[in-house]
């Protein structure tokens, strides 16, 4: 199959690698399209020592289920559980999304909180398992959850990161009244900022130059420059840049005793002053992947928009192009379609 | 009077200074005990840029109130409201304790929240206000607590950092079966962990030498150097170092979803391993100043031992010896005392 792969020398399209075999409790998972995001990016640069298939977002559908009959050994406390058919087997066709985390299921974490933070987890794309821009995957079943009819392929590729836009109301107590800001207006800060918007606080999406505050201002959202925002002036921010400069502007903006939150992969050590941190007695708060739920149905009714962050499709056939494409900067989300499934928009 | 003051040219002891004058709704304490602690070092070597008279550490009695019979604008939300006798004369010759943050009482955090985080606030021997190593001081009349007969004056002078400690359990709920550690066995870490040990949860206090696990054994808290350490075994993890090295260690502590209190002052920016952070969704919080009044009942049952943090007392006209002994490795408490009030131990 073709797919696109990390290896020691760097990025490489191939088209000659052996479709997946599905294990017990395992399925094969035919991919209709793929979203880049940042951890891609980060990856390629060499974060992590990832070899293997990447990419973690996608839609697919499910082509073959592992042999065996007996109920799938799914990662305990995963998000994927509960909903899906009885079956195994009833997950043939089914269109579906995966939530990326293979823990060991045995392990105390595991059993208590779910796979995420296993020791052992194997990551979809990033850690151990191979990803989803490739022709075709595979994921335990428990994994797996049905997209509704009434979300697209265009949408569905978003429920990953949406996920881990709504991770941080899973961690973060949020009272009404408190204003909330968002530092950096791309793929993943403007589906947090939707999110959160969505419970109707005040919220700010502060950008570094204009031109990126454009998009979110159609998205509805309220928009400034990151030089006229005022001091220690938000209860919560949530930094989505991923630099060091966008850290210490959202140091800059969150108010004593208030809570900051890292949304997006850094890569590696950053400074941090631990002298505000201290004295303000600010909370930080990383924060990873969450409830894929939530996100379907957000996406089902249509209250987060989504389609206006897509910059580009491309087929899997080049997908170094769009990773490329991705990597520039002001560059939001970046799809990759299996070609047969490509669609005209 | 006699006082320690830092000015342009480091560090002195003057004896020529004036008795300072206490305004209306103020107190005018004749300091007995001051204690040392790190952030007077930090402000020696240059943090915050503090010029005037140091120490915040301090019990002593009321000479005097400031002019006006008028109720005092005691800063609201302060940890000393509510407590003391209800007229300012009530207060005169008591022995007492003082919170060290002066607000402007009237901005909207002063009234929500508590001077603590006025963005005018004064600080007791750290900020635009005269602090304890001085035969006298002034505080606001509302920033006063009086201390109970059963605590003498070397317990009571660690009234304030044994609040400072206490204030981790305001900010984080921490479950009885929580696996607690304490980073840095230093005069406040031992605060720290014997207020976390009163709670019957398991925790251990790590250092880098065998040398500085002797205290906290003799105190009856579980030890153990820092190289043996498991990673990420503990849900809980106070970095009382205040240095890099610490913090890194930390950091390798908490596990995933666990938190790690900062409690000590650091001195500008360091490096963070955020990567960690993210990925394994750790909360950082800062944590400052704490309530006085479960301070003062601890010290006053003895389930806090502070005596045996005390490695030296000097007289004040020594006080610029005894800085420079705190200032020595692993050293902890060292008390000032006003000459005529110097006990022998």
């Amino acid at each position: 199959m073709r797919a696109l792969t990390l290896g020691a020398d760097g990025l490489s399209l191939r088209d000659d690698l052996p479709i997946p075999r599905p294990r017990a409790g395992e399925a094969l998972v035919r991919v209709q399209v793929a979203g880049i995001c940042s951890t891609d990016l980060e990856l390629v640069k060499g974060y992590k020592g990832f070899r293997g298939i990447l990419g973690h977002e996608f839609v697919g559908r499910v082509e073959e289920v592992g042999p065996g009959s007996v109920r799938a050994p799914s990662p305990l406390g995963g998000e994927g559980r509960g909903e899906g058919p009885a079956s195994e087997k009833e997950w043939l066709g089914r269109r579906v999304v995966g939530t990326i985390n293979v823990g060991c299921g045995s392990c105390r974490r595991c059993l208590s909180e779910g796979s995420e933070h296993c020791r052992q987890r194997r990551v979809l794309g990033i850690q151990g398992h191979d990803g989803a821009f490739a022709e075709y995957l595979t994921l335990p079943i428990g994994n797996l959850l049905s997209v509704p009819d009434e979300i697209d392929d265009e949408a569905a590729v978003f429920t990953e990161p949406l996920a881990a836009a709504l991770r941080i109301r899973e961690q973060v107590a949020i009272p009404p009244s408190a204003q909330l800001a968002v530092v950096g207006p791309g793929r993943l800060g403007l589906l947090a900022a939707q999110v959160l918007a969505l419970t109707g606080n005040r919220l700010t999406v502060f950008g570094r130059r204009q031109a990126s505050l454009a998009l979110p201002g159609e998205l509805g959202l309220e928009t400034s420059l990151i030089a006229d925002a005022e001091d220690d002036g938000f209860d919560l921010v949530v930094e989505a840049t991923g630099n060091e400069a966008g850290l210490a502007e959202s140091m800059r903006l969150v108010r004593p005793r208030g809570t900051l939150v890292l949304k997006s992969t850094f890569h590696g050590a950053a400074t941090v002053d631990l002298t505000q941190l201290v004295v303000d007695e600010i909370r930080v708060v990383g924060s990873r992947c969450g409830p894929f739920e939530p996100a379907l149905r957000l996406l089902a009714v249509g209250a987060v928009r989504v389609r206006p962050l897509i910059d580009a499709e491309y087929p899997l056939a080049s997908g170094l192009r769009a990773v490329e494409h991705a990597a520039r900067p002001g560059v939001r989300k970046i799809l990759l379609w299996r070609e047969s499934e490509r669609r005209d928009r």
